[in-house]
């Protein structure tokens, strides 16, 4: 039987379009990104690939720092979905020891992707506290899953902190380490702290 | 005998008093900051209390910023002349684990006595290379001191990240964890990978 009044969950048909249009605005400015570099993306650039109005980009994203957030946020919420519900090792189906492995090179390789994109974004690309706690959460478990005892909040932080960007980029930006030996160095962390 | 040309390494006159005035107003300014945070600290308030034209102020720090970047940088060296030549167990003479120990405590009470100086300093307040050398060779060294093996450079920026300050402010401010918990926490990081 077709429901005739919307359901609480369930988007008005105005709101299911902009949500749409948001997405394909984001689709195109991540491919910009991917060719040219977040450097280079001007709004101009983005308003044409998507074939909106740059008066509707801005009004969506109030500024490019904005627009960056949002792709930052949309690359963040993609790689949750992969945690949740993708192949192994990094989803569900593998070993703890494994899936903190694929956690600490997924990190390692998505931050080091997007450090143009978080530098461009500014403050719009501080993380949020909802991707923090989802990332410290699934640490957190596979510490668990491990046996490892402590506190595993704690633990789980100190495993997260050194896949920052301020980190990497003093690493593997400034000082020219290989991104193999930064997350070899990582790995061993992850062994003495689980004490396998 | 005096010498009648400056020696290399002696500042010529006009440079000491220069050092001299510049040490003056910092410690006007740290002082301002301890009575009333850093959120509150006016340029005027500075000039008056070093008793100096606020044009001289902004001249030699470009900028509220700049001042307080400065403020940071004083407060680095301080701690940095602590860990060569202070009492242990920071400074020399207390074994490398009380050490560590020492260093892990005053890394943190530093970083959260000073988060609003660190905000308020913005790009200004980004740690140098010379102090994060600094105190990843310290680090680096009392690692060697307790006999741990692998890559000690990284290993040792794995026990320096979790006291930054995006992550203490996340920890303490945020979530309002206990700063003795988070210690502790830090603590418990070390000896595991000190493998004590």
């Amino acid at each position: 039987m077709p429901h005739l009044l919307p359901l609480a969950d369930e988007p008005a048909p105005e709101r299911a379009d902009a949500a749409r249009n948001r997405e394909r605005v984001l689709a195109a400015a991540a491919e910009l990104v991917d060719e040219r570099g977040a450097d280079c993306l001007t709004m101009d650039a983005v308003a044409v690939a998507a074939g909106v109005g740059k008066g509707t980009l801005f009004r969506r994203f109030e500024s490019r720092e904005g627009l960056m957030g949002a792709l930052l946020n949309r690359s963040e919420t993609q790689w949750q979905a992969s945690v949740m519900s993708g192949p192994p090792p990094l989803g569900p189906g593998a070993d703890p020891w494994d899936r903190l492995m694929a956690f600490g090179r997924s990190r390692l390789e998505t931050t080091l992707l997007h450090a143009d994109l978080i530098r461009n974004a500014g403050r719009a690309g501080t993380r949020s506290f909802a991707a923090y706690s989802f990332a410290m959460a699934h640490v957190r478990h596979l510490l668990g899953g491990l046996g490892v005892e402590g506190d595993l909040p704690l633990l789980a932080v100190a495993l997260m902190a050194p896949l920052e960007l301020p980190v990497l980029d003093q690493q593997v930006t400034v000082e020219g380490l290989d991104v193999e030996r930064v997350y070899a160095g990582w790995a061993d962390l992850a062994r003495r702290v689980v004490g396998a």
